[in-house]
């Protein structure tokens, strides 16, 4: 099946303790279909502005994206500036410029309206219903918000939740919309207000995935060396979605093994900047990390006490 | 086998956000003991004051805990006062009364010098050290500690890192310890200083066993109420051992099953405040709680790609 994914593509200036970069590209459309694309064709939605590098779309296409949904409007591109601590979960955000996202619209092209499968990143919740309102069929669509958006949306992000199946946000942004504290009782809260499944993505310290009577927890793989975090959570939730596209199921077992996949992808995506962890993966590293992934956490069923 | 738990018995005050609890009984000794009795036959090292309740070593006997080498001394009990935040990885030490600890010389009677299996709780290195000179033939020691030995005795760490083989810190104490910020360069480091094994407690966010060449990552059970997290840190190290010396081996596959009966006894602990998550736990209790975290973390070997 197709995935549809809809959110920024971004010029960003990463700082971080191992180095910096400058103009590279970012944005929740590119990670989300830089890594889904690994198991899926992919449909991207997004605008980018007059400096947008004219080769990342060939990169896109290159992987099997179809970015006909990509329009170039007058303008610069997104831009974000993030620092980083030593501490890859805590970033500060030094300047967003919004440009040609000011008018961002999502419309999206005829073709990509009979697609079940969809992603939204973190834009604006109204932005995210009216890609709803365009899907025709929506068999499975997961959404990412942001403490933004909880606060100045919230009307329109509740509407926007009652019509998703897989909500993805991090911790901070589960107690922030549900008001609990504990993440237990966070998600159960969160799962009344619409999705079944509850992904809260951890940093560093793995995800964890709520059903109505199961709990999935997936720690990150431990790296020795994090370059760049940015993206991490939409690499995550990209190849999430990317793998629930590729089976055409969202049950329990595929969630589970779709948590465990983001996981891998995303470790590929951090450990260097940019997209550039994701440009060349093949098939063949994520099986390997995933088999590494697997020794590293298995335990057999034997029970310590007969 | 029996294992020999050197440490701290306490008369803990905890505030914690879901209520307070005044005259428990804590201390890394109680911990341990407590923990690791429900794999194999402990024996106990540490010392009481005149207000340690008369009862509770009553309780330690009947877990099967040998008390002989409690002492009781003039005087009272160590006491510790701390309050967590909401986030329970967070904990502030209001008071630290050390009492009859002061003169603590963690004398082993002649009947546990020939046992085997060690658990140092986190006391001064020296008194560390001087447990393992009475020791008469230790196969398999594991040790804590903590900032204030790192920075104030480290030359003394240092000499009883190279008698142990496992260590089991947090992350900060092994970043202090290492001076590294990266946990898998700051494992490394440790590594380098003696243990074979070493252990990073993460709290809610679990722990990671690094060996020569195996990295094996837990995730903690994510539980719905934490009630109380003194102990945790001891209970886990006090089921390992007590699994490592129930099976009498301290290789690679026993490492990593001991480290998951960790997380679980563990994770009876902080349910309630002081000892009460350990004081009637059973083997049932126990399995079946191992196979509700295999069945949260599983995933099979079947890679994504054929």
């Amino acid at each position: 099946m197709t995935l549809l994914t809809v959110g920024t593509l971004a010029i960003d200036c990463v700082e971080a303790p191992h180095g910096e970069r400058h103009e590279a590209i970012g944005g929740s459309a590119s990670f989300l279909a830089a890594a889904a694309a690994n198991f899926c064709p992919v449909q991207m939605v997004g605008v980018i502005g007059e400096d947008f590098p004219a080769g990342e779309l060939d990169f896109f296409q290159n992987r099997g994206i179809d970015t006909s949904g990509v329009s170039r409007a007058d303008g610069k591109t997104f831009h974000w500036h993030g620092r980083y601590e030593k501490d890859p979960n805590i970033r500060h955000t030094v300047t967003t410029d919004l440009n040609v996202l000011t008018d961002f619209r999502a419309d999206l092209p005829p073709a990509f309206r009979k697609t079940e499968y969809v992603a939204l990143g973190n834009i604006d919740p109204e932005l995210q219903l009216r890609v709803l309102d365009q899907v025709e069929n929506p068999k499975c669509v997961i959404c990412d918000t942001m403490n933004y958006w909880i606060e100045g949306r919230n009307e329109a992000l509740r509407r926007m939740l009652e019509r998703v199946q897989i909500i993805s946000v991090n911790d901070s942004e589960a107690r922030q919309l549900s008001g609990e504290h504990n993440l237990v009782k966070a998600a159960r809260a969160v799962r009344r207000m619409g999705p079944e499944y509850v992904v809260i993505k951890r940093g560093e310290n793995g995800a964890i995935l709520f059903s109505e009577d199961d709990v999935y927890v997936v720690m990150a793989l431990p790296l020795e060396s994090v370059i760049d975090p940015t993206g991490a959570g939409d690499s995550f939730a990209g190849a999430m979605m990317g793998y629930i596209a590729r089976t055409g199921s969202h049950d329990v077992a595929t969630l589970r093994k779709a948590m465990i996949l983001g996981n891998v992808v995303a470790s590929f995506a951090v450990e260097q900047f940019s997209l550039d962890g994701l440009r060349k993966l093949t098939h063949q590293q994520i099986n390997d990390r995933y088999a590494l992934f697997r020794k590293m956490t298995y335990f057999d069923k034997k029970l310590p006490f007969a």
